[in-house]
């Protein structure tokens, strides 16, 4: 398990001619954003990207050199459009070679019904770290900070929730105010208390759907408790009273 | 309405903390990902960044160079954490600026109960263009080739709808072929096809999840309908007869 860092940033580079046409409606960036949250990592930044090995390369490596962690989100079969392990190996000048723990494990799965295209899943980045865990039949490639995973979402779940332990870091603090008015009515008050506590970050989200049982939800989050607490004794102080309809005090989210 | 060259690309920024901290699930990535499919457009790439200026503006400014479209979505309100409009602003290097005419918008609309956070909505780089539409209250602004489109989904909708005839170029032929095999049993028929038709692209999605009715989909894609038509005549010649479930003929997708 890696050391884990007071605060840890990471990216997802999602990849897949399917996404960007709106055949497939990518599941793995949101589930990703809500579990690396609740482990307290913060995710800085997705990319959905066609299937080209130069694109993948150029993205990996641009990721990869401004966040601690990078996950890859698909591209990894044995077809002609699984370009992600080729593209990887070149954002960081590697070759492409057989894994012999991986090609052991294709025929020890296969058996007689083994091709040599089952076993261009076997092929890896020189140097690659394989990264086994309990819940999954195959281990995950890592390279470098780079996590790849595959882009079938039931996989991909099964892969992440097998890395949690390794990714945790301290929890993020989070509360919430939900406001029946008019968000503009409350901009001036959020303003003041975004410029009095820099450190926490503070959201506000109107609701214009017939359905809200809230027209705004204003968000105050940081790493430490007590900053939280306090920008949330002064909104409370300074918001109209009368159009606060409740608080989710100060609380860490729960890891699944 | 523009003219419409052969072939279009676009690009979307969306742009908001709640999309990365996974609070709130992001609607319009894959609505937009549709339509343009069903518009001929193709959209090549989807970033999903947090809510600060300068990286706005550089990923704008990056975006705009590459692509001939660009959508961004989120961060038009009138508080603290909306800056998109400062960041397009900055990408372009203009200056934030009233438009009279938005202004004179907000006034009759909000009469007596305007405030100066409404007139915030009424700022936009200077020299913005505005695009109006029958269903939508507010024009959408377009700077460049950048049109800036709320977060909230209902409203990204119908900005969107509003957009589509100006939008739509000659459209995608698309052919598939749905198959009961393991996706590596196919894997040479594919590459061969994927180099005798360089012009189409071809996809490959294996489904693992218990409710699917096949194992394998093919896709076949072109602007040129001929050339979809061709690659699929040699894909129902050479993929093992038995395994076709069903083919959907070349056709291109309905607009909504």
């Amino acid at each position: 398990v890696d050391p884990a860092p007071a605060r840890r940033t990471a990216a997802i580079l999602l990849i897949g001619n399917e996404l960007l046409s709106g055949k497939v409606q990518d599941q793995n960036f949101s589930y990703l954003a809500r579990e690396l949250y609740s482990l307290g990592v913060e995710l800085r930044r997705a990319v959905v990207i066609l299937d080209f090995v130069e694109v993948i390369a150029e993205e990996v490596r641009a990721l990869a050199a401004s966040h601690d962690i990078v996950f890859t989100s698909g591209g990894v079969g044995p077809t002609h459009d699984d370009v992600t392990i080729e593209g990887v190996a070149r954002a960081f000048q590697r070759k492409v070679v057989p894994i012999p723990e991986l090609e052991t494990q294709m025929r020890e799965y296969y058996g007689e019904r083994l091709t040599p295209n089952h076993l261009r899943m076997a092929l890896a980045p020189e140097g690659v770290e394989l990264v086994s865990g309990q819940s999954t039949r195959w281990p995950t490639m890592k390279v470098e900070n780079v996590y790849i995973l595959p882009g079938v979402p039931e996989i991909f779940r099964l892969k992440l929730d097998a890395l949690k332990e390794r990714l945790a870091t301290d929890p993020f603090t989070l509360a919430e105010i939900f406001l029946d008015c008019d968000e503009a009515g409350v901009a001036q008050v959020l303003f003041d208390a975004a410029a009095n506590h820099p450190a926490v970050q503070i959201g506000s989200y109107p609701r214009f759907d017939e359905g809200a049982d809230h027209r705004v939800k204003i968000t105050l989050e940081s790493k430490e408790r007590a900053r939280v607490e306090a920008a949330l004794r002064e909104l409370r102080a300074s918001l109209p009273r009368a159009e606060i309809l409740r608080v989710t005090e100060p609380h860490s989210p729960r890891r699944g």
